[in-house]
């Protein structure tokens, strides 16, 4: 399945595992890589630049297909060097790179010198607009729908996707809100070049966190995500759960973010990752949850979108324009 | 473009202008209908039975192809007896009638009699599926994006619209956020038979409404709207004018309805819309403002959709898939 976005990036479907915390592990990158999508590690998921450089030779030695490394920019946490990270993304010769959070400005120029290919996650058009001034490849803009950092703005990705893909000349990947043929044929539909999905390749067999999580978000439905942290101005759409619900609480309340920390600590969500509690940490998840009903392979999901996307076009779409 | 929908209906395109309370008057409704779309004048814009009887009588005078009445049931006003409504939409021989608000169970039994096809308007799956039970012929599903009440659930039609889609046995309009062809080959995709669109319909030469209103919204983009009336469980997305960041001020010091009552005043609401002045009044728009650059005739526009929701389909998608 060809578009702009396969051919820029020399992949064979139009669809990236984007970066997830915690779960952009070398093998599920790997996983969907070799799947014909574009898998993304998570730099920050690495404790160290060593940690880094040894997960990307990793990922190499498991695939021979294009992969790339996520980069989030301005996440709350101690001491992060981001020029060291991207030192090691270069050295290390990946060819594409995921940014995420603050604009990738300050690295634009050492990413292009190194021939990297840099999509931008981002939640505006007007974000996106500045991005593809900067030099990045792809854009790929989230909707309200998506997990983790929607913004502020709050606009539906059946909104966002065609302004956005209306507004640039480079491709647009479609995210939040997409987690099967259906959502592929929809972006490309609403002139998206592909689609970004998080929360579905969460639930594959690869993905590195318990069953019991998959499992949850397999019974969920749409309405089971909530948004937290607005009054931060950093909304996140994570999982409905009793911390989720105890932190909107403290919001409500006025609580400054000191008060509401240790409920959303990165140890509380590993323990939910790990343990399959999905009660014990704060569980990123979007709608698109209400949407998934497997625990596929990356290759059977991969396969199963493509094929379901091909057969919405070819014999529901095709039959209803020919009348 | 053959759909379910269409095949029920017996109109040439899937697309319906919804009811629209002081919009949807018989000659939006006929243009609409006589442009192959569904038109549907709105019961409650006509503040006495013999005033609606006379609207429907004019609506059949203006077209002879299938229009609807939207009844709207619940809103907030004084003393409306829905079963006298009820009875002149059945005794002027209406064959489509749009519910909206609460269930139309108490009417189902006297509309079936009267084998007038039911359209339900409804936010959640779960509504739906209810609605699916007591015998409505379609349900018309409103996602996060749309204009007036959306629900206290916000999920997205990029979600909500195949959640429901698959649920139901029933036909499904998308509804919310949709504004032109991408949005209908994007329905289409995700598992609906036709497109339901307010917003748009708005923005026509038909339309009774002042040109200055229907100017603002071609410029107005997707983060022009706001969502006010949600701390009295009662949510409305509005245009972002000094109207609605007033009443949203209001609520956040929590105030009652009855403080912000004067500044949404159908009175207001009449003077934008006759007048003009965009800051008169609250305006009911959806997201879908944002795509919306045209003020054509209704005729135009459904021709213009069509075609642009054929050219997706049988060029841009049918490359992508055929590779």
């Amino acid at each position: 399945m060809k578009t702009r976005l396969t051919e820029l990036l020399g992949i064979e479907t139009p669809i990236v595992c984007g970066g997830m915390m915690r779960v952009g592990t070398a093998e599920l990158a790997a996983a969907a890589s070799n799947a014909g999508a574009l898998g993304v590690m998570t730099a920050l998921t690495q404790p160290t630049l060593e940690g880094l450089r040894a997960e990307i030779e990793k990922c190499r030695s498991l695939t021979s297909k294009p992969f790339g490394v996520n980069v989030t920019v301005g996440v709350v946490t101690t001491e992060i060097n981001y020029d060291d990270i991207v030192d090691v993304i270069i050295d290390s010769g990946v060819k594409i790179v995921e940014t995420a959070g603050r604009s990738p400005e300050p690295f634009m120029e050492r990413f292009k010198s190194a021939g990297i290919k840099v999509i931008h996650k981002c939640v505006a058009v007007r974000h996106a607009l500045k991005a593809e001034r900067i030099g990045v490849d792809v854009v790929s803009i989230d909707g309200f729908e998506c997990a983790g950092h929607p913004g502020e703005q709050d606009v539906g990705g059946l909104v966002l996707f065609p302004a956005a893909a209306q507004a640039l000349k480079i491709p647009v990947l479609a995210s939040g809100g997409i987690a099967d043929g259906r959502g592929l044929a929809a972006a490309l539909a609403l002139g998206c070049e592909g689609i970004n999905m998080g929360s579905r390749f969460l639930v594959t067999q690869e993905a590195p966190i318990h069953e019991g999580i998959k499992q949850k978000i397999v019974e969920m439905d749409e309405n089971q995500t909530r948004l937290i942290f607005r009054s931060y101005k950093n909304t996140a759409r994570v999982y409905r759960n009793s911390v989720a619900d105890k932190v909107a609480e403290l919001e409500a309340e006025g609580a400054d973010f000191g008060k509401v920390h240790h409920l959303v600590s990165g140890a509380n969500q590993e323990k939910a990752w790990s343990t399959g509690d999905i009660e014990a940490g704060m569980v990123t998840v979007g709608m698109s949850g209400g949407l998934i009903n497997d625990i596929p392979t990356c290759e059977e999901l991969v396969k199963t979108i493509v094929a379901d996307a091909r057969a919405i076009i070819n014999d529901r779409l095709a039959a209803i324009a020919a009348d």
